[in-house]
């Protein structure tokens, strides 16, 4: 079973596919996309078309079946942020339904608690927790890796709950 | 020139292709799509399947130059629908930018203004505003067509304007 976390942001996207078992995952591939940057900003239109090609790209490569995002509900004391992340996310759902993958979705603070067992955990933690699990030479950088690999974990949980292995 | 209105919402998503001057523009055709419901509701990522579908046959059928879309700078009050409906929206840009589409967007009360003379009109003033200038014999319902023709006819002046004929 194949798990790809995603950690969509408006300049960086973090993924991580990870497999095996929630006590000992493996990380298939993890890294990020980083979005055309430039002065002036690139039109979302365009930073979009990139997203949906180095996503699919990617699930064309990994083989997931299932990929794992985070919900949106934490952003709403900043829609705006939230409201361009929005549009991001609509591509990878799009993507992930148009090419069969299951779809599981996560809060924020579930993910955080998940990673270290608290759901207010800051981003270095959240680095550690996942440098742990995965037993990482260093720390998972940039933070945006460390947070799609947690998202991936979460999925594998789910997923692993579903299937009535016990964990 | 050929010009593509889209209200994308929730549930209907009205579109209103135009062309001609902005004084007498014409209706090339002009509808909705109304995306799955049924109970339990479909998931969002369902839903954008639909969407992206429906406007690519679209986009394919009637040849758009450009398309107009609302910007979501006016529902920052219920961050919780912007949210939802900037899925959509990313789809649709992703959209007009694979198909070559030049994407123009426009402010709410940008559109009411340009129908009807007021930022503040309601959806009726609206719909009586659309039926007087395209001579339509009936008002045009659901109110998201009347929308997207408006949204139309703003993306119209918009090009008139950028190649510079007097309006």
């Amino acid at each position: 079973m194949r798990i790809l976390g995603i950690d969509p942001g408006l300049r960086i996207t973090g993924y991580g596919c990870i497999e095996g078992d929630v006590v000992r995952p493996k990380i298939v591939e993890a890294g990020i996309f980083r979005l055309a940057t430039g002065s002036p900003v690139p039109p979302v239109a365009d930073r979009l078309v990139e997203l949906d090609r180095d996503l699919r790209e990617l699930i064309e490569r990994v083989q997931p079946q299932i990929i794992a995002v985070e919900g949106l509900f934490a952003h709403y004391a900043h829609p705006e942020t939230a409201v361009k992340m929005a549009h991001g996310r609509g591509v990878i759902l799009l993507a992930a339904q148009q090419m069969g993958l299951t779809i599981m979705e996560f809060k924020p603070a579930e993910v955080k608690k998940a990673a270290t067992g608290s759901g207010r955990a800051t981003k270095v933690q959240m680095q550690e927790a996942i440098q742990a699990l995965f037993g990482l030479a260093t720390l998972p950088t940039p933070a945006d890796v460390a947070d799609a690999l947690a998202i991936g974990v979460c999925g594998l949980r789910r997923a692993e709950a579903q299937s009535g292995i016990s964990i």
